[in-house]
């Protein structure tokens, strides 16, 4: 086994059906391959080709042996892989910053892609023990009583897709991109297969020789094809899901593939768009929020050089702070910002990811500035550098670039609101009030992401409201949260990253919302019994099992759904609800005063308090010594169906409904639906008891 | 006002910016139109033609005056109004099914569509006013904590989308189509425009002037487009929504337009697909499961003469019972089915839509039989059918089909699994073993829904993990529901609609996860008083307002989120405890055996019941007297976190959290946030306490 290093400054190999591949060298000299550039310094890094690699059989083996090898694992049990393999890569960080460095990434920019990716698979390794059921099954919503009887019920089940997630990621993050896709799609239990971006790749594919060297992941789990996708789409059906992110016309080109068309492909993609930040008219400067604000500019137009799908590219502020906010930035940017090679002390903005970016951002800004964009901060020329040595000059070779602002006249121009340049590069626009900056920030035709800064939340709620539906995350910055917010541009993996119209119209991770995207979403409907046994989950109706042996006395290696017991009936008196009041001191006149009480409109008299009837359930199905069951940790979806007067009985009947035993304690949890029902068996009460059982 | 009935015989006009059109006469002479016919006579009933329509218009008015119109109303007055519509077009129900015969349908057949799509108007005016907010956002799972300071939370809230939702629906539904559309757009916010198919689009155009007659919905809601849709699509932008319903040759062409591939149209497809009923090695005949299976088979064969996109299509059953199946097939089909004009006496089973369905369903079975399909009941030669008059013999110009049925020695032939005839035919094939079974249902390359009709649970659940991926439905038939079920063929609003691959890809219905369809998803970040003010819920962390009047003694006129009361603390000594036990008879050990419970890994001894506290912390916040809070209706969300000894205290922090007055009420619903916390502020237990306060 080679190291993680080694392999990147020579071929980028592909990892596929379980083996490491590279090109013949004979079709290395024919010219069929791409070099990769140091950002920095323009040194040749590395060379990747696919030239010859049989990508259908990657899909193949993913369909076959990665569906097979994952269906074997539960939702816990991939989610603890994932917890395994964040710790494990945690620990090989090191190498991974210094080839992070070659694409032009400070420290900082690194610890965003690296350590940002690992948190992902942390989250998920947690949030997918703690939200899914230790399953292969994940039921979504309440059944639905389709028929008068109850004998026919519909609910709807996410099983997992049948094929092949495919990622196609971007340059800027080879890290975050591959994990943040990789974490849902493992946890559904589809395998995946990843085409890193070709200028970054090789970091991409350090971090696959990691995963392949942790041997934690089972087979299939993870492909890597280093290079060019070729004939990808070709293989690709409806039982397979591809996750597009980069720029719009890829996105389109991929979008165009008959396969996606016509071959139901489900296809997801994000990609860039011009991202508003917009400053409230009470955000004047002086304000904690006017600071924030800019210190979040600075920070968008800087971190990865501003290669970012979202960074801020539109500043959206009141028209009379335009020229404050271009003076406060170019202060912070000129008291805060370093160029250079990131390898160099001090440095604190690095590169852009190559040559060929950089050109490409200067042709969009000189597009702006044909459109009406004129420059308020920063210059199209090569800036001076820290270079690696520390000694400041020009980098020849070196895709380095200045901070840009631009200002506009015409608040409206088309290109200020469609042109994109991806690097460093703001505009600062002017609004008249808020309605107009919800049409400025819209006239993106649709972001990935805008901030709202106010601390008036009447503005926030016009803003937020009038914008979201154009944009996938919304963040509000104000005093309260300008420490401890993550930021404009920082996807966390709790919610959702993606946006409609030009941001791609996509959607990924938001937490287990991810999971259900590589997951088909069925409805069923049958019986109550059959629902539960397809489930999982008892459903009212189907049958239960009184075998005479209380369900507190099984653990969960004894315990089945339907294992229930019923209580008998016991009589409420008025002295029991007069004495109830007395020591709970509930003396709410339902419970105290007959005239009163009956007055009310859905009580006929005094009746028991709705927390007299649960203690009493509680006495109801208990089984008060020692055993399995541990601890009654909650209760959920409790209502109260009929009111119960003195001279009324009530019973309970408690079902074992759902059992969730724990990876790593020697406990899980049971819920078990609970029914009052009283001497008419009308349903007094319904609800599920909570409970940590033994194994 | 012309009758709803009166128009269609002649032009079939368009509805328009508020207003009704048609086409000039001088247009029409000119042939620039379409004649439709009656499906069992081939009389001429009416013209359709858009030649000269401004469609663009339409789609401007929709995001105009229909957004705003729409935006005046909260969740709850929109589900109002579909109510009432339901209403209303309940009550004109009989000129429907007068112009419903002429279009082939039976009366049966007209009420799956006409019935049908009022009950879905009905489902969403109820689910709409229980499900979702009084308001216009619709918050997305629980708050993330994204700091440690919990300063700074995420959750996801959906908004409406900004644009129209376009439905281009099938001939074979024209009123449940539009219905089953109509309703979630509505409810969402989203004015509808509606393009229905040639053929029958006059029984859609008469329901539209049933809904402008009755003025119940507000202006722009509804837009009606009778005939060629022609520019329409070259309108819309990533704002709009397209719902289309139809052959998959049709979606493909609809998806192929650059504004849906490449402008981000949202664009869901309900296509027809190769449906399977599969038949549990269980169900022998003489069983409830073969007696219901034929049943249905004959049901899905003949109903709406199989025009139907959720037909059965592939029935797959042991290969011993082919011929069992085939053969009961045919007696109920002899025993149960006349064929003709649906106005004729005794008729159950109407003609196809017309004679252009009836030439295509045709070829196809001719497709079918050059593959290997074999006949085994029925034929392509013109039946003798019962005529209007009731004499009985062939009916010229009229698209009378009788049901086909076809059996295959290779079961396995591509076009078994890929041609459908869209009329009365299904294929009868035989399998091996569940495992085959399901590898035989997955050739149809995903499919609306799927029966599995066994009575083994094991059965079932082997099925149906199996092929759910594959389906957007699956229903489970056994001796338990036969009598209940809803069908095999029959879509019901409260579960998802659509399928994979083949069957487009799309999902509409589903209760409100197709009011969601038409919404956009945004990640909301922010501090709590942000995420409180956009979101209309208070959000842990948020301010309190402690002024002093006890909230439970405001209505929900005077009622702010935020509103709260503290109680002072109240300590639990070992007697409580022991009372409790005593009482409620809840002598769980750790209520009650020192030793006992200080083993348990949960508890430092003997503590408080949960109950304990949930009835003291009600005796704590209650305010006793008569007032604007009615009754503690149910709870929610209950965790006990710390446990309470004896000697410890405890104090109840109430605060309003969610106010959600009702329409038709005189009272709403109020969430109360609870935080129970100890002498020491560690938190004990955390609910929502759900009551009803009068407005």
């Amino acid at each position: 086994m080679t190291t993680a290093t080694a392999v990147s400054t020579d071929i980028v190999p592909s990892f596929i059906e379980d083996s490491w591949w590279a090109p013949d060298q004979q079709v290395l000299d024919s010219g069929n391959s791409t070099r990769v550039r140091d950002a920095s310094t323009g040194e040749v890094l590395a060379v990747v080709c696919t030239a010859g690699l049989d990508i259908g059989a990657a899909v193949r083996f993913a369909r076959s042996t990665g569906q097979a090898e994952l269906g074997k694992l539960t939702f816990h049990e991939r989610a603890l892989k994932l917890k395994e393999l964040a710790q494990f890569l945690n620990g090989h960080r090191e190498p991974l910053y210094e080839l992070s460095a070659r694409t032009g990434a400070t420290r900082g920019d690194s610890m965003v892609d690296i350590d940002g990716g690992i948190g992902v698979l942390f989250t998920f390794g947690s949030k997918g023990r703690r939200e899914l059921p230790n399953s292969q099954v994940i039921v979504d919503g309440p059944a639905e009583n389709l028929s008068k009887d109850g004998s026919f019920l519909g609910t709807h089940i996410y099983t997992r897709i049948p094929g092949a997630a495919v990622q196609i990621n971007a340059f800027n993050f080879p890290v975050w991109g591959m994990l943040e896709k990789l974490a849902p799609a493992f946890l559904s239990g589809v395998p995946t297969i990843v085409k890193p971006a070709t200028p970054t790749g090789y970091l991409t594919a350090a971090v696959v020789k990691l995963i392949v060297q942790s041997n934690i992941l089972p087979k299939g789990s993870l492909q890597l094809i280093s290079g060019p996708a070729r004939d990808l789409l070709d293989h690709l059906d409806y039982r397979d899901l591809v996750a597009f992110t980069g720029s719009a016309s890829t996105a389109n080109h991929l979008r165009s593939h008959s396969n996606v068309m016509h071959g139901g492909v489900r296809f997801s993609s994000e990609t860039d768009s011009l991202n508003a930040a917009i400053l409230g008219p009470d955000a004047v400067p002086g304000t904690p929020e006017f600071e924030a604000f800019i210190r979040s500019l600075v920070t968008e137009v800087t971190v990865k050089a501003g290669q970012k799908c979202t960074g801020i590219r539109r500043t959206i502020v009141p028209k009379a702070l335009v020229q404050d906010v271009v003076d406060a930035a170019r202060a912070r940017i000129e008291e805060r910002v370093t160029l250079g090679d990131p390898r160099a002390e001090g440095v604190t903005m690095g590169a852009l990811a190559s040559l060929e970016q950089l050109e490409g951002v200067r042709d969009a800004v000189r597009e702006l500035m044909s459109s009406g964009g004129e420059l308020a901060l920063g210059s199209l020329e090569a800036p001076p550098v820290t270079r690696a040595d520390g000694t400041v000059g020009p980098a020849d070779g070196g895709a380095f670039m200045a901070p840009v602002l631009l200002t506009w006249d015409d608040v409206e121009a088309g290109a200020l609101h469609s042109v994109e340049a991806f690097g460093p590069v703001a505009s600062v626009i002017g609004y008249d009030n808020p309605a107009h900056a919800v049409h400025l920030a819209a006239l993106g035709s649709g972001s990935l992401v805008a901030t709202v800064c106010t601390n008036d939340p009447a503005v926030a709620r016009e803003l937020v409201i009038g914008i979201a539906a154009h944009h996938g995350r919304v963040l509000m910055l104000n005093r309260e949260d300008a420490r401890s917010s993550t930021g404009h541009g920082s996807p966390v993996p709790h919610l959702t990253h993606g946006g409609p119209g030009r941001a791609g119209g996509g959607e990924e991770l938001g937490g287990m919302r991810s999971v259900l995207h590589h997951m088909q979403r069925t409805a069923l409907q049958g019986s109550p019994n059959m629902l539960t046994a397809v489930t999982g989950i008892w459903h009212t109706g189907a049958d239960r099992n009184f075998d005479g042996v209380h369900p507190f006395r099984k653990n969960l290696a004894e315990l089945r759904i339907g294992d229930a017991v019923r209580s008998d009936l016991r009589q409420v008196t008025l002295e029991d609800i007069t004495a109830f009041a007395e020591t709970t001191g509930d003396k709410f006149y339902a419970h105290t005063n007959e005239e009163a009480a009956a007055a009310n409109p859905f009580f006929p008299g005094i009746v028991a308090h709705g927390y007299l009837l649960l203690s009493w359930a509680a006495g109801l199905f208990v089984d008060p010594a020692p055993g399995p069951v541990l601890a009654n940790y909650g209760l959920e979806n409790l209502r109260f169906l009929t009111p119960v007067a003195a001279g009324d009985s009530i019973r309970v009947t408690l079902t074992a409904k759902r059992i969730t035993p724990r990876e790593t304690d020697e406990y899980g949890e049971v819920a078990w639906d609970a029914v009052l029902t009283n001497q008419s068996d009308e349903i007094v009460a319904t609800y599920d008891v909570l409970t940590l059982v033994e194994k």
